[in-house]
This record gives C-alpha cells, structure tokens and sequence, in this order.
C-alpha cells in the first residue's frame, strides 16, 4: 500500500481568527455557488446509477475540504442532488449516506469535527492524507468532489530548488516570469501528479460515478504570465525581493521560496484524463469569471486572500512578522495598481468525469 | 437521522505531556496485550465471514479510540487475526481493510491523525460522534472493537443532580457509598446507554461480524461498595470533601460533581445483550486482575491514571490548581494506605457479540 501522506502539506490556515480560512473564503464561495447547478445538473444527467447496489449506502468525498462552511454547504447540495435523482427514477430504498472529509493530516480537523451542522443527513467521516495518493478502498465511493485543491501540486518541483540546474527559479516564488525550464519543471509536476490523482480515484470510484473538480486555472489560449494568479504571484515576489533589497530578509530564502501551485489548462487536463482512459469526460468548461470592481477594498480582501492561500508556505521562510509586512506592501501594490488584477485572463475550470465500467 | 453527539463527552487529555493519555495509558496497554490473544481467538472462531461479500473491504471500527497509541496496536492485531483467518480458510482475494477511528468530536482527532503509523495497511478515516447513536451506514461494519471506553455513560443521570429528588447525591461525587436510590440512577442510566449502544451496532454490523468489547467492571458476586474503580472515587470524593472543609473549593461544587462512569457487572450486561435479541454472546468473561505491589511508586501511577481519566469531568467544576492540589490529596492516601486499592474486587469485563441474521 503506498504511504498515504508523503507529499507536501500546506492546511488553510485553521481556527476561525481574522485570517482564518473560515472566515475568508467569500470568494471560494461565491464560485462554489455558481457551481451548485453545475454538480446538480451532471448529479442529475451524468450519474449513472444503473450498476449501484440497491440498500447500500451512497458514499460521496470532498478532497481538499479544508475545514469548513463550504465543505458542509457542497456535501449537503450533491446529497439533495442524489436525493432529487433517486426520487425521479423511483429507485428505493433511498440509500444511507456516508460522507468523507479529506484533507491532510495536518489540517484542522477538530474544528472541522464540531462544527459539523447539528442537522446532516449523513454519517460523517474525516480522512487525513494526501489525495494524489490512495484514500479509499478499491470501488467503494460514488461522487467524489475537489474545489480549490487540485491547483496544489505535492510538492515544489525539485529542479527549481537546485542551484546549478538550469531550472533552478532564483529571485522568483513562482514561474510565471521566469525561464521556459522552470514553467517546464512546474508542468512536468503537475502532470505528475494529476495521473496519480486519476489513477487513485479510477480504483476507488465505482462506475457510473462521478469525479467533480473545480479549480483555479486558465483559458487553453491565455499564456501564463497573463493569468490572473500567475500575475499576482508574481507581484508578491516583486514585494518580496524589494524587502531583500531593504535588508529585511535573506535573499536565499526567496531563492528557495517557491510556491507549489499550478495554473492549468482545459486542454492539459484533458490530455491526462485521456491518457488515463478510466474516465468519460462528461464536462470540462470554464466558469465566467466574476468581475469586481476596481477598489481598495477590493484590492485588500484579494490580498488576504492570497494571504489565507499561501501562507502556510511562507511561514517555513520567514518570521511572522515579515510576512505581516509582505502582505501590506502586497495589498498596497494591488490598491495602487488595480489594472493588476483586474485584466489578467482567469478561468475557474469546472470538470466532471465518470468513471468507465472495468 | 438521530443527531450523532448529544451526549456528555470527557475527552482523555490529549497532547502528549505529562498527565496525557498518550504517555499515561500504560494500564490499558497492559490490560490490552492481554485481550489480544483473546480478540485473535474470537476471530478465528467466532467470526462467521459465510456472508461477507468477497472482494468488498473489510470494515474495522475502534469506538472510544483515544489517540492512541493502543488503538493503532489494537487494530493492527485485529486486521493481523484476519488476514491469518482468510489465509487458513483460502478465501481470495485478501480483503482491503478501511478502519473508522470514532471519539467524541472533542477528542483531539489532530493528533490522532497525525500520529497514524506510516506503515499501517488499511485506509484510515476519524468519526466523531457519541458510540451511543448510530455513527455509520446499515450492515457496513465487519469487526467492531471497543477498550475501555463503555463503563463511561452518556451523561450524569439526572436524579442524582436535583436537590430535593430522593436520588440527590449530596457530598458525594460517584454512587457507591450513596443511597439506595443514587445507585439505582446510575444503573438506569447504565441500562439505557447500553441498549442504544446495542441498538445502533445491530443496525451498524453485518451478518456474522463481530462487537468485541473491553471495559472495567465487577464480578457478579461483589458489591459495588467493594468494586476497585467505586473505592477510588469514593476516596477521590473524600479528598473532595476534605478541601471543602477546609474552605478550600465551595462544597455545592462537590455536590453538583458526579462521575458518569458505571461499573456493570457480567449478569447485567447479559441481560441487555439478551433483551436486545440481535447478537449472540460469543464470549463474556473477566480477566485475571493485575496484581501490582504495594509501593509508593504503584499508589502514584494508579492516582495519574485516574486522573488522565476523570479530568476532563473535574475541569468543569474546579480550577486548575484546586485540581492539582487534589490529585496530590489523592496520591497520599492512596500511599498511605494501599489496602484501598489492593484488596477492592475487580474485574476486566472480555465479552465478544455476534450480529445474528436478519
């Protein structure tokens, strides 16, 4: 059995403080809302329930679920989605259901634990580990989802931390403006990853399920350096270096600061569910993007966005106090230059795919 | 869906300091190499794996599981049982083991998780919940596995907390030196707990599977009032009341304190098992005491040992420092007299219930 949590872990920050992932993840949610009559509509035409046991629970995941309110709003709409279906094919008995809440083992689970709603329909578990390794047993769930995860590669790419490889990022926390190798490096790992994804969930999910992935991406004719993450990785680098130039922090840590994330395509994910061949891909488009006005407010809670996001990376480079100064120089560039974030190209990739019969 | 944990929860100190369960959970160990001999046995012949479905996984659940590490030995030992079992029967193919690590949601699941052995060979989920609501889908469960965790009751019974009710525990903090009728509460509130316990693991197991069960009780020819646990807190409760006295902690506090524990005898878990009709008593047994010398040394570890285990009841009626002070109390008596704690009847209740047909 492969170790279940070799790769890298970086939790949303936990309890529910300023800047706490509950109380800052708006913006996921807005999106997460668009997507309910998206999980809906393919729980409603793209699950084929044709070969699932009649009185046998339904088991449904959400991988990456962080510690909640979105995880329990989603796993309550796929669970009505389910509900609805069974009702309009007179399928009885109506199955039990027993949801999985995965993350790494490293996320806030206790908090997850007690704030699980009071009034769920479901037999709640959590399950600790990373999901680009095996979670569940073979054929055992039937809707598993992932909003806002799968952009995580399992690690930084080991050619970029090496100085001397022609990968190698100097000066940089991400790739976006840097060498052809290093978007190279990146891409090689995402790749990576991705396969082993598909390959653990092609051995857990029983055919007709159903594979739901949200995730930050970008359009396939948008290069990156114009994507709307890549562009603000991009600037915090920037504020990053300008504090190694005022002495405040050590260049090398910059250096060997990069950022595990990946911005992918429709048309590279494609080629991996493809290659894979467990999958039907039942959709794969691009949610619209949602246009905010050019604020200063706007400008802040994108900063503590990104803030909630990455920080955990950060926080084995620096002392606390030089990120708190990184993020005000950070939000100030973005209040100062709004065409930053507002022109990038950004899509938010929405995808379902169903498991094949074996 | 009944809600999943409505009742009382008295987490072992989690952690790993001095006075957590972790470093101070020797006695359970101990007690627990014992029932392992025990549990291999029950699986290879009381186990009736005639109607599990072949190829499926193999559900394991650990209720009260702590944070181990006993609950990871104790779950090793039992997938170890079956494995052997389905070798020597030649039932193909081996079954994937998935194991459901339940507490209350206050539990400190973190640390569980965190701590899960890198090379275990099952995939690995946490369920919070009361054990006495149902915590899992019908007929998903094959073994289920309980240490010491049943003798605790879902909550203080409520007789025993109203001034004026003939059942009022006054200056005492546990039943067995009290009046007839305070015992009487706390044996219905035994009997209550246990049945709904009994009820959602017959809903819980399928045909065939196991509830293997471990809990500190008495023999069915010895008083409460000379039951080893019942000595200990009555001399826990004198502590109290000598404090008190003393003007030390406020005296309607130790009225108000009551210990949820109950300790059944065999007879009286036998007749519930009987009364709920769903399983067969496989096996129901006391296991020899551990005789431990009389030193000073063995009168402390015994007072760390009750309060890893009572604790957490204790924090919410004293401080932290009248606390401290107690178990130091406590501690003394117990050197000064080890009689209290060597001459009480024990007994460690083994029983083993196979979920009949349905």
């Amino acid at each position: 059995m492969e170790k279940n949590d070799s790769s890298q872990a970086y939790p949303m920050n936990g309890g529910d403080g300023d800047s706490s992932y509950t109380n800052n993840s708006s913006y996921q949610k807005s999106l997460s809302d668009v997507a309910m009559s998206l999980i809906n509509e393919a729980i409603a035409d793209m699950l084929d329930t044709q070969n699932f046991v009649r009185g046998h629970p339904f088991r449904i995941a959400d991988l990456g679920c962080s510690v909640g309110p979105n995880t329990f709003t989603t796993v309550k709409n796929i669970i009505n989605s389910v509900q609805h279906k069974y009702q309009t094919l007179k399928i009885t008995p109506m199955p039990e259901f027993q949801v999985f809440f995965n993350d790494h083992a490293t996320n806030d689970f206790n908090t997850l634990f007690k704030t699980l709603p009071a009034d769920k329909e479901y037999f709640a578990a959590g399950v600790p580990g990373s999901f680009y390794s095996r979670l569940f047993p073979s054929s055992s769930v039937h809707v598993i989802h992932s909003s806002f995860a799968l952009h995580w590669l399992s690690k930084v790419p080991e050619e970029v931390l090496e100085r001397g490889s022609i990968a190698w990022n100097k000066g940089r926390v991400h790739y976006a403006g840097s060498d052809e190798e290093v978007v190279l490096a990146y891409k090689k790992q995402y790749v990576k990853d991705t396969e082993a994804f598909l390959k653990a969930r092609a051995e857990e999910v029983v055919c007709g399920g159903l594979v739901v992935v949200l995730v930050p991406g970008r359009p396939n004719e948008v290069p990156h350096s114009e994507c709307i993450g890549n562009v603000l990785f991009e600037v915090l680098g920037c504020c990053l270096l300008d504090m190694a130039k005022e002495g405040k922090i050590d260049e090398e840590k910059v250096d060997s600061l990069n950022i595990p994330i990946y911005y992918a395509s429709p048309q590279e994910l494609k080629e991996i569910v493809d290659r894979n061949g467990c999958f039907t891909i039942e959709k794969m488009k691009g949610l619209p993007r949602i246009v905010e006005p050019e604020t200063k407010d706007h400008a802040r809670r994108l900063a503590i966005g990104v803030r909630v996001g990455v920080e955990a990376v950060l926080k084995g480079h620096f002392e606390d106090e030089s990120i708190d100064e990184l993020f005000q120089s950070f939000s100030n560039r973005l209040e100062e230059q709004p065409s930053l974030y507002s022109s990038g190209g950004a899509a938010i990739l929405f995808s379902v795919l169903r498991r094949n019969d074996k």
